[in-house]
């Protein structure tokens, strides 16, 4: 998988915000360090988490399974803009059939597990899903054969409330173990300033 | 599919909170004519859209395809608990392998499409997944090569403002055939004295 | 001020969106203390919050501030239909103009604070506010000067996962008087068998 | 009052976004005419409202009143932190008494209606209030007399979906005038290439 951060607000606007509360505007240093410590004792200390959502930010996930999307998706104080199966399944059909053993071909279009069996299920799957296509079948039929481990792409946009909520339940070593992976990924990418508050909500990577 | 009403607010309560707006209760007769009326006039012709929030419906939806579920979770302003693929997969450990032309054993578990060959694509994917299972691979790994037309299950807690909006946009011919079908099914098993307020967001059934 | 409950979802569709998950209805007693068990289980102690989502209160509640109504606007999970100073204003209207010490007369329309100056001040300005009334002036340039202790009411609708947030931030010691009274209020006037999901989140009364 | 754009998304995250969907990335102008004409295109004339949530404001206003933030605040897909009564309102301690018809200087605190028997009975309840408080009456009493007219600040987080829809009911001939006022602020705020956006949501101005 491939995490991309395309946008994201600075922390100064979310200083700003609390600031406006207490009109505390003149102790600000302008998002440094006298600012970074009142957003984690107001957003996280406090319980005033509402301040966090005006930190919002937008990322570009590419070569997730469709069975991590049906994850993701129940996180519903996010925007999310999905690849379509129903206009995209075409990419399929000017390919050549995948061989049942070759897994760094079939990484193309496969989220792959690691266990031989389940992946060749899916390069299976994926074989059978393209002669239909071949044969005219429309993408809103044919898609009901596709695995889950077919990858896809989206552009997320969550504030930092939502976000902080995300990494918790989603690094935790009870979750599926690719979006344990993405939560690691999503806090990787943040910008290094933001990290701190997201640092006691993230599970530690599994070795 | 099977579509079920488990619970759903009466139409007085939210007469009541529209007329306490205006403090107008004296003029209310307990959800009827002169309240139904009330309710469109103020919730849909005068965009006081804000009134059709309490009403809340709670549905229960069997034997949808987790296609159709990547779709439902789209609409965010819903509350949805679903049959864990990572809970109950054993399901199929205890079964025979599936005829792959015996589409009504297998319709058990999967959403049929009526095209022969998605239909068999699917049922073939379903015994390399009850293999892989029965030699004890996790869910976790195994679920990676279900395939979409697996049915599921769901309770799904809505408000009349947020049902306005799916069935509008789900009952579109231009949306999937299957999500098409559930607009109607829902629309069908709302309480006939509420229906009245969805009639014009829902499209004509397709012949 | 006054709280009403007028509609709520029973415990057991609670407990069966649960079950939905792991396909364990067999189970259920029907929303007793299994049922109950389970739902403090999943929805509290294993963090499944979107559980508790599917429990839905709608309540009536009459003769708390404006003050108040500022804070608890903030909560934006929740459905709110308030009475409207644009439309209701003319109550005052036909009213003599209250003595600025008889508390009880202009408890009708304030809420007081016990602090003689506060109240006294707040009839002020609503005989102020009346005088302006009487002369034709309309209700949106007068309600400019309405003090915020003008007594409203609202039908209010909350789901049990929003509602926790809003018990355990506004019982708090360090809430606002009135919000504190109200949380009280809003749990006391839960049916008895909901009450435990919020025990831990309610701060003890104050004396 | 006072409207400054603290924050916004750049277009092309929101064109992004919706390639995403039909991978079509390889048509973008990078935010130019052919990315604002598919963003017009599907997040209005499609009704894929969604894609039009990765587009986010963030807006410092000032000087608006306390009744204006009672209808803002029920708009609920925003996040709001609001100059607070409760730990500000001391900023009246070390003032002089207003004259009662010196509007010019009563404007600092509050939102003047032209009317100047309402504009009095305001500056009437400010000194009130100012004196309850000179005499050590804590802010959580003494704001129950505030006057509505009040002047606040608040920094204010809207989607392009969610200002859209608070554009099209707030500018309204029909809305109270000063929220009409805002909304055609906020729009005069709003990045010019973004505006087009809004232009079919907001009424013309009244003379």
């Amino acid at each position: 998988m491939e995490v991309t951060l395309m946008h994201h607000t600075p922390l100064e606007v979310c200083a700003h915000a609390i600031r406006t509360c207490w009109q505390s505007f003149d102790k600000s240093d302008e998002g440094g360090e006298k600012d970074k410590a009142l957003i984690d004792r107001v957003g996280n200390k406090y319980k005033h988490a509402s301040t966090l959502e005006h930190l919002v930010y937008t990322f570009y996930i590419k070569g997730v399974s469709r069975a991590l999307l049906q994850e993701l998706a129940r996180h519903r104080i996010t925007s999310l803009s999905v690849k379509s199966t129903r206009y995209t399944l075409k990419e399929l059909k000017n390919r050549e059939p995948f061989n049942e053993n070759d897994y760094k071909k079939a990484e193309e279009f496969l989220v792959l597990t690691g266990n031989k069996m389940v992946d060749t299920a899916s390069i299976k799957a994926l074989n059978n899903l393209q002669e239909i296509l071949k044969l005219g079948t429309s993408n809103d039929i044919a898609k009901f054969c596709l695995p889950e481990s077919y990858k896809t792409e989206l552009t997320w946009t969550i504030n930092a409330r939502s976000l902080q909520n995300f990494l918790e339940l989603r690094s935790s070593k009870s979750a599926l173990w690719e979006i344990q992976s993405l939560s690691h990924q999503l806090f990787d990418t943040l910008p290094m300033e933001h990290q701190y508050l997201f640092e006691e909500r993230i599970s530690k990577k599994q070795n």
